[in-house]
């Protein structure tokens, strides 16, 4: 086990303006510190030890627990820019001022919400099987194939993960079983697991990210840091086309597609996406790494 | 400049039971060979040394004049199975029985065929800026934006390749210019450019290409070795999409874009280009590296 890990790295917490929220934070190296930027229903305790170990070896790793969600104090807001002044009260409490995000699906949404609203904090950004506000297809856990997963009674807790993160095929499958034993190398000092009140707010905050006025994705052309987008190419809860939109519209973006992967693929492919962020955060040019 | 070099490398020629084939040979190292099959029009000339060169730090680069082409001797075949009986021929002609395939453009739609017809052959494939068979808007050199370049009297040579291969933005137009000086380094022992029917045989190749009979791209899951698809976002030769299509289809490809380039977005982001083909072509992993 790293020295530096979420399997043991202890909860935290900081009491902001808004609200007191829960974090971990570990690492160190010259990189600037990574904010991390957690999906649907996800807590500190879902952040892959595999994802997130091996990239404080270069760098501090932030884990931020937002509103409503674990122990941090409040409600779940039901939008976007809800969640990113959460995001902005959190990291203006620890007196960060300039720092690197990786967003992961919902995360990486609040992502591009901060970036719009305070460009200066953020030098690069990895977003991971995310949307842009006026995507599509976002968490619609109504979906048939999507409803069969949620509402199976013989899926309990993280094995429910691995169906919804990981494709149908052997390898990905097998995948999905060793990241749930990661997640689950934590014995001690774990998050409350969320329930459907904060389900029900992030819903509505997706609903609210797929509409738009004016030109269809004209604000992505306002975020001008350099971003990695990355996804599985069978992604069935932010399909990877959402990716495309991203990675077509704004400025500075290249993409990583993963075969045989889902909404999980930087779990899946572990390896691959470190050594991906690390190029890309390790490198001191603007762009391309 | 690099010891090994397409700028130094002379061309060699070879006897096969097809044709006489013109090639270029150099560089050293633990890795497969790596088998270059060339874009539209282009001759041995056109391979940016910023990619061949640091490639062939690690193994044998092999650079192909098809049939027709250049010094080679022949007629360029109307069809993608043609082109990949040359290739074919050349391979055996030189004894080789196992490889790495780099397939850029036109060459991309060579290297699937070839995988199809003798799988045993190729390890991995880079495929760039291409498309698979069935894809979409390959190559219509009489849409207006691609017209009105090909026709301009003003831009001669490889003056046409920067508006082609690269965007109208500033930067991307620098990397074009930075390329076609690259190119002209080589002084000597150079290939005949090619003649308007070389263009007219391919052209008909592609119109082949981009139809197909019975479940579209279902040949593409007989293609298992991994892949690596890459290609610029604004490619207005070869669309982006055609790429989605092959990263959604075949069952081991990784796809990478890049901002702000066309269809040689290889040539404009080199140093990432290398890079990343350097670790995908380095591992002994199957999948992913």
């Amino acid at each position: 086990m790293a020295e530096a890990s979420n399997v043991t790295a202890p909860t935290q917490f900081i009491e902001t303006k808004l609200e007191k929220y829960a974090y971990r934070r570990f690492g160190t190296g010259s990189g600037l510190p990574l904010l991390c930027l957690q999906h649907f229903t996800g807590t500190l305790d879902n952040w892959d030890p595999a994802v997130t170990d091996p990239l404080a070896s270069g760098r501090e790793v932030i884990l931020f627990e937002s509103a409503g969600l674990g122990r941090s104090t409040g409600e779940v807001p039901n939008s976007i820019p809800g969640m990113a002044a959460h995001a902005l009260a959190f990291v203006d409490a620890l007196g960060l001022t300039h720092l690197d995000i990786l967003g992961y699906s919902l995360g990486g949404m609040v992502a591009q919400q901060i970036a719009l609203e305070r460009p200066s904090l953020i030098r690069k950004m990895l977003l991971v099987g995310t949307a842009p506000e006026g995507g599509e297809d976002i968490m619609h856990m109504e979906k048939p194939e999507l409803k069969k997963i949620a509402d199976d009674p013989n899926l309990p807790g993280l094995k429910r993960l691995v169906k919804l993160f990981f494709t149908a095929s052997a390898s990905s499958q097998a995948g999905g079983e060793a990241f749930i034993l990661r997640l689950a190398q934590r014995k001690q000092d774990r998050e409350p697991i969320s329930g459907p009140n904060v389900a029900k707010a992030q819903i509505a905050a997706f609903r609210a990210w797929e509409a738009f006025t004016g030109e269809r994705f004209a604000k992505l052309r306002k975020i001008t840091q350099p971003c990695l987008v990355a996804n599985g190419v069978f992604d069935n809860m932010i399909p990877v086309r959402n990716s495309y939109m991203l990675s077509e519209h704004l400025p500075n973006a290249m993409l990583i597609t993963y075969p045989d992967a889902g909404h999980g693929s930087l779990f899946q492919f572990h390896d691959s996406f470190v050594r991906q962020a690390s190029i890309f955060l390790g490198s001191d040019k603007i762009w391309p790494a």
